[in-house]
């Protein structure tokens, strides 16, 4: 981490290098033995002020930056270190690592302390843990809560995974449209402090609906006796709990928001969404798209077991071995052909492999325009017609190179024209497949980046195949 | 977009479907032609009461969204509207659009309208833009700068891309620690508004040199006649211009920062970043690392013309030409083996593809990792054993299915046998390299995000063809 806190304050590399350093300082003593050593006796083998100096810089760093650690240690040594941190700490950092890795600290702690955890936590903070959380320990923290909380609490576990609804929280300051700016900065003064993320006030009626929003930079260089309803903002963006948090983000990256109200349908204002959530919100979405891209199911943890990594990768490839199976097949009918000309086995992989890219490259681009809402019926003949184009110069271009390759070392231009062929004709189903299948994809409302990518290599692959030597049969053999 | 603005504004999707409307209902006209109409052609078969309306429209929606309806317009009705839109808007969409398009915009306005696009914004706006300015443009904004912002806009032209400098902007509000809170909020109220995003005023000395942060929330909750000095926080994230912008995105995600200082090497206040600009930063690396993994250069105007298509998809494909060269290669030295029992070519494909898969999962998580700096030369070791446990397990597994599938479809135990064994090696081979390759690409400074997959899968093809072959011949044929 290059950003750097004041002097007093030790760098997180810094210390997870002296956490590694401790722990590892008696790694001889555990290698010893063959299975992976329990917290407990790692414990057991360090020094009391080993510990205590380990202790003392971890309560020195921000708890997002423990988690930071926790993620880089194997689950032994994170064992240790989640010993080390001060119970009152636990709650935060818990909303702060990944699943894969809470998972692991969870089964760690016992249930008096998760419940003592998750009560340090707002209540839009506890919905977000409750998933990992045994069921009687959700009904403790829950019973510990006064009514209105446990009213927010059940509000927010009730909308799903994605939705404005799930990233809202209730730290909401909202003021009356009746009153001025003196009064507003009066009451303000009578608070101990504001939630975070406060770059503007909610201005209500009567009745709890939202009327606008002032902006606390206003508030600030506006005189003290105007009213709030003149300097407040009406032109805003409102979300709803329901609507997609797709499309909050792209609000609060389009409209550069700190903070936006959440109404309900009757426009009562119910919560406010902020930017850090948002940011961890992108930041979460692009890594899972780059994870089921790669063909993992969900993020791991560096140091899972290798059975739970096994099972994250197993869908993809049970997926991509049915569809090996099938270019498996196809190539098995033309055996014939292979068995009369031997180089069609050494150059069918070249077709199918540059239709897979080619085809990727479209899927890529329609993907990423598909997100951003780019795309409508009334341009998909265009976006047809130009991918069309692209793939007949780059069949044309490419096909030539690799008809020459073909001709250059089996000294046939029959076989280097079927090359050439092959070539124009399965980019050409790349383009097609390209942009029809994130088409129907969406058509059919299913994300359009999962499992596009699979599906047209898996055509390309079979196609390619069977395009190719489908022609050397009728053509050469 | 869900997001609903209040209801005298329209929403862009409304816009973006008269404005497709308008343009199309002449289309008919224009497609009689058979070249792309140019913007004046279709511009003058418009009525001019619709182009005003259209105007009007425009003129009420943000930056950012007309931004967005440029585009996903094809480049003539992209043209069309770009003339309509009020002159002073002209510099702050130009931010908003992505390169491709931004280029097809500015290659249509005349110098002395992008002087006067330019001249509107602020320094470290106009450093943005810059590299995509004529140079006389460039010149002519330069002499029209005040002394100060001249200097201002030097400093961040000088900055490389992705380093803290290019992000910076010079919005910041500073005041000296020794006033008191009625003295800051005097002076706030004399500015007629303050900078957006400003959660914070910067504490400096007589020198300039960075105190510490007076968060304005703090501001508003403290009484008037405490001094700055005693609410000012001085553990701070403090950034450097030449620092990586990556790092200056991971401390505002992990510390939920709306914004934070920047200071040169002697401690001296010279700008801040600011939480929009980051996010913007973070959505544009993680597309930047999308369209890299589908294999595109950089990203694409969605109607850019063909020709620039064919060139921005070049760069991948003849990377994955020469791969796939190679491995025909490979394929051809065994063809005496193919020859002899030609059920060898159905299914080596079965045993390249699989591994590459498995090869992809292992590098995607471990480039994950580096980019979080979680992995260090102490935990390597750790990761090696996990993935070669991971692929020994999944290559009997995986190898086991495809030696029945072999079996079944052609009798032999033998191939049966030669297959599970090859997928058995060519996974470890997959492990092996999908851990060695990030690892090396980091040891030699190369961004491992760029170029690993491609590695890996031409690695797990070669070397798959050639361990299944080689077993091959040595045993079956």
């Amino acid at each position: 981490m290059a950003a750097e806190p004041a002097d007093e304050r030790p760098s997180v590399q810094a210390v997870l290098q002296r956490v590694t350093e401790v722990l590892r300082s008696h790694q001889q003593k555990l290698q010893s033995r063959h299975e992976a050593p329990a917290p407990q006796q790692v414990e057991a083998l360090l020094h009391k002020q080993d510990l205590d100096a380990l202790q003392a810089s971890l309560d020195q760093i921000h708890p997002a930056d423990v988690a930071y650690i926790l993620e880089a240690l194997p689950v032994d040594e994170r064992l240790v270190v989640w010993d080390l941190v001060k119970a009152e700490r636990d709650g935060e950092i818990l909303l702060e690592v990944s699943d894969a890795v809470r998972e692991t600290l969870i089964a760690h702690m016992e249930n008096r302390e998760l419940v003592a955890a998750t009560e340090q936590l707002d209540t839009d903070e506890i919905a977000d843990l409750a998933p990992d959380l045994p069921r009687e320990v959700m009904q403790d923290v829950f019973r510990s809560l006064p009514l209105e909380e446990r009213e927010q609490l059940r509000a927010a576990m009730s909308y799903p995974e994605d939705t404005v609804g799930a990233l809202m929280d209730f730290d909401i300051i909202s003021v009356r449209d009746d009153i001025t700016v003196e009064v507003v900065l009066r009451y303000l003064r009578r608070l101990d402090e504001m939630p975070d993320h406060t770059d503007q006030l909610f201005v209500v009626d009567r009745t709890e609906h939202l009327r606008g929003l002032l902006p606390v930079n206003r508030l600030l260089v506006t005189d003290l006796d105007v009213p709030v309803s003149k300097i407040m903002v009406d032109e805003t963006i409102r979300l709803n709990p329901e609507e997609k948090a797709q499309d909050a983000a792209l609000a609060f990256e389009r409209y550069d928001l700190v903070s936006a109200p959440v109404i309900d349908r009757d426009g009562k204002l119910v919560g406010r969404v902020t930017v850090n959530v948002v940011m961890d919100y992108i930041r979460e979405e692009a890594e899972n798209e780059m994870l089921s891209a790669g063909g993992l199911r969900e993020e791991e943890d560096l140091f899972s077991s290798v059975w739970n990594s096994v099972k994250n990768r197993w869908t993809w490839l049970a997926i991509n071995l049915v569809t090996a199976f099938i270019a498996s097949r196809v190539i098995g009918a033309f055996e014939n052909s292979i068995g009369k000309l031997v180089a069609l086995a050494a150059l069918m992989p070249i077709i199918a492999g540059i239709g897979g890219n080619s085809g990727n490259q479209t899927i890529t681009m329609i993907v990423r325009a598909m997100a951003l809402g780019q795309i409508s019926a009334g341009n998909a003949r265009k976006l047809f017609a130009k991918e069309i184009g692209v793939s007949f110069i780059n069949g044309l271009i490419w096909g030539g190179v690799v008809g020459l390759f073909a001709f250059l070392i089996y000294h046939s231009w029959q076989l280097g024209l079927v090359m050439m062929s092959a070539m124009v004709l399965n980019l050409l189903l790349a383009a097609l497949m390209g942009v029809s299948i994130p088409l129907l994809m969406q058509k059919f409302n299913r994300d359009p980046a999962v499992g596009s990518s699979v599906l047209i290599t898996a055509i390309t692959d079979s196609g390619g195949f069977f395009i190719f030597l489908g022609l050397a049969t009728i053509f050469l053999v």
